[in-house]
């Protein structure tokens, strides 16, 4: 979706929405500065593009100088995954903690459908959220599985806790995945690329998982690393 | 290691050496017109900027509007990987079958590291290259396994199974992962996102395996596939 022109881009960044990208006129002035500066401070990807890219993008032919992208992706609630019990062995979600990669997030969207996880929870912020570059990534995956918007990943596993899973943090220095049952509602949470899972967040996790490591280097990416332990988990139920 | 000016380049050119990347003047005429037309050809990344960056880039300050990137990565050969054997339980080699896209490829590089692999096997043509962007995505990891770039993969196949190996084309439509008992010499062939391992390559190999898919999405990326497989190898050599 296209949202056009100066007012209108002003307002759709008051509400807090997801923006994919923002389109700006090269060498515009006024109100496009401010413009800018907003989209900076809330990490929205900006494009710096000549007016004729603009005249050719626009819809309305009334851009004055941007346009904004974003995409009208349907969330779940969390409770609509918790109901959704694909499989009779129990339950089994992905949460991710801090996954602001799009590559990485498309990825896990794609390997936890492939996997047959009920949905994929991330939190409201400090992750990315749902946008076409991700929908495209995950190759159509979005489409097919539940996502949840939660405002505190912790307070979801609270509430995941409370209606029997368990809850298992991807990380180092935890037990051993392959010694796991994985029986019953599980629910892995999986970290971003630098900082892993959140200290607090592991503190709540009933357990902390690793992979074993045979190298040099001390860590898997996080879309990969989510891949093997759920396919470890669905391995079990098989 | 950059190579700058329009003869240097159009020589670089002509030695089909991996080239990561052209810098071109904006704008400008003449030779840059054919070096781009053969970069093009060669798919070779092009970005176009303003004279001050090229400036700024160049070593020489003589680029006259083109400088091109490249990347003195050392390969090793099939035989130097073959010698490897890092595990008692036999040799792991992970061949790539046309990966074109240098996430995929990184991606590969850093979880067959982390797997315990021996070394990774690249075709000449039709995969990407180890490439400044393949070994910053890898996470180091294309420091610390040994890559060979062969002329030929249904060759490299033939030298494998000649040398002991049982070498398995990860495909849909084949044997169940979970059954196999990877003893003795594994080498497993990954193919392409959109392609997957060509039809005279999955010929050649001793076995298809696949993946369970319990989605809607009928295949996995194919970074993620590798990894899963290769854990699966590691798994069961635990």
């Amino acid at each position: 979706m296209k949202t056009e022109g100066r007012n209108a881009v002003i307002e759709l960044l008051k509400t807090g929405k997801n923006i994919d990208k923002l389109m700006l006129e090269k060498g515009a002035q006024g109100s496009l500065g401010l413009i800018f500066a907003e989209a900076r401070k809330r990490n929205i990807r900006v494009q710096f593009v000549d007016k004729k890219v603009l005249d050719k993008e626009s819809v309305t032919k009334k851009h004055q100088g941007v346009i904004a992208f974003t995409t009208d992706y349907e969330y779940f609630d969390l409770d609509d995954i918790i109901a959704e019990k694909k499989s009779e062995k129990g339950g089994f979600i992905v949460l991710c903690d801090g996954i602001e990669d799009v590559h990485n997030l498309g990825s896990i969207l794609r390997v936890s459908e492939c996997a047959g996880a009920d949905g994929v929870v991330i939190p409201k912020s400090g992750n990315a959220p749902i946008t076409e570059s991700v929908i495209r990534i995950s190759a159509g995956a979005a489409e097919h599985i539940k996502v949840a918007k939660v405002p505190n990943l912790n307070q979801a596993i609270e509430t995941l806790q409370k209606s029997g899973y368990w809850v298992y943090a991807l990380e180092a220095g935890g037990e051993d995945i392959y010694a796991q049952d994985f029986s019953g509602n599980v629910a892995l949470v999986v970290g971003g690329e630098d900082s892993g899972v959140k200290r607090l967040t592991k503190e709540k996790c009933d357990k902390v998982l690793s992979l074993p490591l045979q190298g040099q280097v001390n860590s898997l990416n996080a879309s990969v690393a989510l891949g093997i332990a759920a396919y470890e988990v669905l391995r079990k139920r098989l």
